[in-house]
């Protein structure tokens, strides 16, 4: 059994301010310069590219058959919850790649315990410098 | 030297989606079970309690002169940059407390090291379960 490419989409709101964007480029750095040979990349759900779409298209383009899409987000709201899975479903129906292709929407990383420990060590750092 | 009374305050947007807010709850509860006694709790920059100014003046009430406010934000957008500074400066004012109250607004938490490497983690997890 040949193992599928996989690649993540690292997925944020989007805005057409400059200023909002570069701290998600800096924290893709960051989490690629910690991996190895993982395939990671950023996409905006609007207003900016790379969007998701174009993203995903280029990733297939590529041979990847298998994409998770982890939202840099804090909480599912109505974009994660409606808008985003319906730009999935369009794009895999687009696509026509039946099941050669899976997308998968992941829970936003702010309900992955990981992120919670991480910024109770932030908290922590920032008590013991203030006493 | 007494050792001043601190808090942190985790700042969320808030929403007036009670879906929308039930995550920071559960993650404020994730991040006070990882902590010892330190103080943490939530607050809403706006459309939702508890607000920022009701958190920092019940701090405040408390006892509390030192006021750590961490936002749960991926990038500082005008919000960050504009609008909460505003809202500190004035609360700041109103309370008239002088130096004896010191409110500081901290970076993003997605700009924190921290926070990527738990995202690294997490692809990476992710990785491992599909391959």
């Amino acid at each position: 059994m040949t193992k599928n490419k996989q690649a993540t989409l690292l997925l944020a709101h989007g805005s057409s301010d400059a200023n909002w964007l570069a701290p998600f480029e800096q924290l893709l750095q960051q989490i690629q310069s910690s991996l190895g040979n993982e395939r990671v990349e950023l996409a905006y759900m609007e207003l900016a590219e790379p969007s998701l779409k174009n993203q995903v298209i280029g990733l297939v383009d590529e041979g990847y058959q298998h994409i998770d899409v982890l939202p840099l987000f804090f909480a599912a709201g109505r974009h994660l919850r409606k808008d985003v899975p319906k730009m999935l479903e369009e794009l895999q129906s687009d696509l026509n790649k039946g099941p050669d292709l899976q997308i998968q929407l992941h829970p936003p990383i702010g309900l992955f315990p990981e992120v919670a420990d991480a910024i109770g060590r932030i908290v922590i750092n920032q008590v013991n410098k203030t006493s």
